[in-house]
């Protein structure tokens, strides 16, 4: 039975590739807590995606790659810059503050969920990284694609890294999206991560069609500290003893292009419903669509006939007594079929 | 391909039954984060199995589970009084330290992995609960089945949860191996648990045939409070976004009493290996075999005889020339052939 | 030698009351870890200041006062609401992120310096309390007087309380300059703090002639608690052996309203001295002046001649070619002569 | 009024000299936070009492002290190995658990407080460092004179200094009476510390004759990694503002060998106390008395002697009917007059 879910793309199964691929890896006995060959064939795997050495770090949900991505990156009494409407800031319950032993973040103003280098400056000026009164200036975490549903131009990324290690700041991306952001930039893994400046991703596959499987991926000279990074890593919780299965997902998910064709559908199918539903009177585009996340506002009439498709929503949220703000998610199986109905549903009193 | 390995019953792969589950599951969109139909059916479920009303919390693995059902029953000025030789002392990588906010474990002296009331009580007398100077008594964490691969018997766990109560201690069992113990005693989970005056079961599944899935299960007035560990098992990164995967293995599990008979399978496979082995010249139980971990001491000739039936193993501990330390542990799907094809490789010269 | 130095009350040394105090209560053997007469005194004292009954608890400086009283008030997974330039946030490198075990401090916008209940509303509206991915809105913490020097009226703090109380937060207040408040409002220091809703005060004395010596003052309901809050300080290494030393100060400090006298004169110095620089050329007050703290914009010209005083300045902030900013602070020894002093300097080329 | 109290060396006042000290210290206006003069003059003062280049870094409690001292050398997931009743162990109420972000304390046993290098070989070998499951090794930490009121000579000391170093462990001393071994050694601190293979030193001063003062002193290859123990430092709320009354104990203590008359004082006087106790008919010493602590089991009848010359005690732990355990210390300050009326009381019926 295929019933598709808006609220989020999480709300989505597994691809059918990837329920294989879990079938397959759980023949025979194997060493656990990573000594498996597909755990350790996972460096290499994605040293091919990224194009350069890379150590990778699978952990079971994306709270913990960002968790353990700052707490890897910043002291405890450091501060850590991104958007102030990040998923670490407003989402993730203290998670960084708990695994960073205490590091703070400093929300900054967005343009769309998107960062600017003069933004970042003007919020690392007032502290002095030598002052010990002062949280010392450590991490800038962007998020690709953001949290609003926008993109950074691998330029963009440049500069903003450019800016960071300018301040003293590691760079890390959180990549929750990061299969779509690279679909629809049609660019190299590469040129929007470590040629940019980034040195830890957050490598997201569970919301494109995995179950439970993340990765962290270190580039460049940060590799030598891995060490450090697998101590969190256990303390955690993450390292898990059947971790064939979380690498299993990963190495289908990369396997053909499949993380690029899953993230491409669900970009084309979200272009398509925004495409179609700004159309409708009072429906209004809240920022530019350049993944697969819309958000909306809406009449609160055009939702409840997109909620009569009996498709799954989270709640709208009123904003005024006949309209309100909703977020809709595509998903790498949401069908052209799918859209179809809702496009169809919204205009149909 | 079935290739076994005696290095741990991680070292196993999912039972069928499990992965059906999974694939079943993973049809349609449901909401995320646990507000599916599986999740929330979840308590019901354990209800029937522990015969009483039971709080359920999924995560993903054992390192986990303990260290989130310590984090909710100690403060962090605490102290937790269990074997010296328990998973969550020597084998966590101090994670019940780092969730607990700094806690304290104790360990004690145990008799084959167990520990007697008389020792908890020399133990915590001498510290004074109300003197802010001392770490305060907390918790008493059993395991069940031990670190040992031995039992306690229900009213050995009801005499320690006396003794603990009467220390103002909360009472926690890690049941990594919760399945093989309730196969081997052939008693009910109410009467090794809350009946016995546990609180707080880490609920194993993972090593039984499970691909990751655990279960933090909370009994009696301690439920009032599940509040907060639903906190602490959010800001630790275990609230899998497609909960239904954990839940849908742990439903599984529960199902037609599966969890039970592959426990069997593994206990008996373990007993009819350890008969086996214990009747060679120069091997030696080191503990009794209560479940289906089998520690030995053994010629290295004898190892060196199992290894060359391409069965996994994890290496040999020398402890002396000829002699080394070894544990085997059979698994859900350890077959009568297995052991067979061991006990006839380790006579045959 | 008296040598004024205005860049911190805290650059002044200890009054002669507190000098002679400590040599008073140095004479004998006393119990250790707070068992002596003093600290056993101490509530009583401050209960007759606040006209209620009190919990105090000692401490040796702001910075932990602070962090021990979020940590008293907050979970871990909590957010704190404060001025963005709250001392809290820009000066005490992560203290009450660590101490909380990770709460989250939320900066939001002031009016030099003091939070009004809409601001308050707009920051908490966007976390649902019960929602465990979001922080859980746990504190508001307002400053008394403020960063910038300024005051807020009681019916002001009444009215921040009142909201507070709304949106389920506990209310603390940083007083580490509390009596400059009392002083400059002229009100009971009861009308200030438990009946305006604050639950917990951090009591500073440091700045206003003690050595080292703040007291976290708890009011009403939250008394029943502080058994929890002496584990906090005993495990924060707060708990002196020779205590009585922290409570002889804070004893002189109340007695015969030595601690009023004191920023009474702190605060007449401060209000002579911005009036006389105020009516020099180039010169601007950033903040009114309520206490004793004096934020200028003024030419770097006017500064050095001040600098050629031989009294003691923190650096200026060049804030153009010409101009800088400065903080300049009063203490209760700085002398209606020392002022004359530095006037004259000013306006002599 | 001269009262003396046996409880503890930490029952005693302050040292006329460091009252004076404080009062001289107190004139003028200083830049705060250590930026005065007397902090600034430290390390070149510890530097000559220990021979080498050190670092510095005063604090108010001995608890602090060793709770900084350990975070600077463990990462989280370390383990420290001491004797199992240290001081950190079973008084600080986990502090080092807390300040290190979760270390593991593991307990040794001792010969009256001192460990033996091959009691530390064989507590480390279990774990092998490079295994992520298990603690790290990472620091010995021993105390000197122990808590059994022993001594190590300083080549016990290095003996256990290069059993440490061997097992990859940085060395820390618990000094809480470091002048009272140093006295009773005579020998000099460089040989006990550094020399002997100590990294970092916890160096208490408040036990003989300070008001709250102790120094973290930091040795050799160790020192150039401070600029992160200054950032503990601050957030764990040690910076005190007025860091001169710190400075200026601790500069007074080290003035003219102050430190070690007085600690020579407290020996003297506990040999004395000690031999005369002994004679009496059912009294006997628990551990040997090298510095000036005395355990001891006597008869009631004989503390209840003891009691009333109106002296202060700690209430003695009756082990029968008729006899109890108890220590005396005795202090910088106790007089040959005091000892002359305790042993007159003990033996008079």
């Amino acid at each position: 039975m295929h019933q598709p879910h808006f609220g989020s793309d999480n709300a989505s199964g597994m691809a059918p590739e990837i329920i294989e691929a879990l079938a397959r890896s759980s023949a025979g006995g194997v060493d656990s807590y990573g000594g498996d060959g597909l755990t350790l064939a996972l460096e290499e795997k994605f040293g091919e995606i990224f194009e350069t050495d890379v150590s990778v770090v699978p952990v079971g949900t994306g709270t913990i790659a960002n968790a353990l991505s700052l707490a890897f990156l910043t002291p405890p009494w450091g501060a850590i810059f991104c958007y102030e409407g990040a998923h670490i800031v407003v989402d993730e319950a203290n998670a960084p503050e708990f695994f960073t032993g205490g590091a703070k973040l400093i929300g900054l103003e967005g343009d769309h969920g998107r960062l600017h280098p003069d933004v970042l400056r003007r919020g690392a000026a007032p502290m002095d990284a030598e002052d010990v009164h002062h949280p010392r200036p450590s991490v800038l975490s962007i998020t690709q694609a953001s949290e609003c549903g926008t993109l950074y131009s691998p330029d963009e990324i440049r500069a903003l890294g450019d800016t960071a290690r300018g301040l003293g700041l590691a760079v890390h991306m959180d990549g929750a999206r990061f299969a779509n952001a690279v679909a629809a930039l049609d660019c190299r893994p590469a040129d929007m991560t470590w040629r940019a400046g980034v040195e830890v991703l957050s490598f997201g596959a569970t919301k494109n069609g995995c179950m439970a499987a993340e990765a962290i991926v270190v580039f460049g000279d940060r590799r030598k500290d891995v060490p450090i990074l697998h101590r969190h890593h256990k303390r955690a919780g993450q390292l898990f003893s059947k971790m064939r299965f979380v690498s299993a997902q990963l190495e289908a998910y990369l396997e053909s292009g499949n993380w690029l064709a899953w993230a491409r559908n669900a970009n084309t199918q979200a272009s398509r419903l925004a495409d179609g539903l700004k159309e409708i009177e009072g429906v209004r585009l809240i920022h530019p669509v350049d993944v697969n996340e819309i958000f909306l506002e809406m009449p609160l009439a055009v939702f409840e006939r997109l909620e009569r498709t009996g498709f799954g929503f989270y709640p709208i949220q009123p904003t005024g007594n006949d309209t309100g703000t909703v977020r809709l998610v595509t998903s790498f199986n949401t069908s052209s079929d799918d859209i179809d109905r809702l496009l169809t549903a919204a205009t149909t009193a």
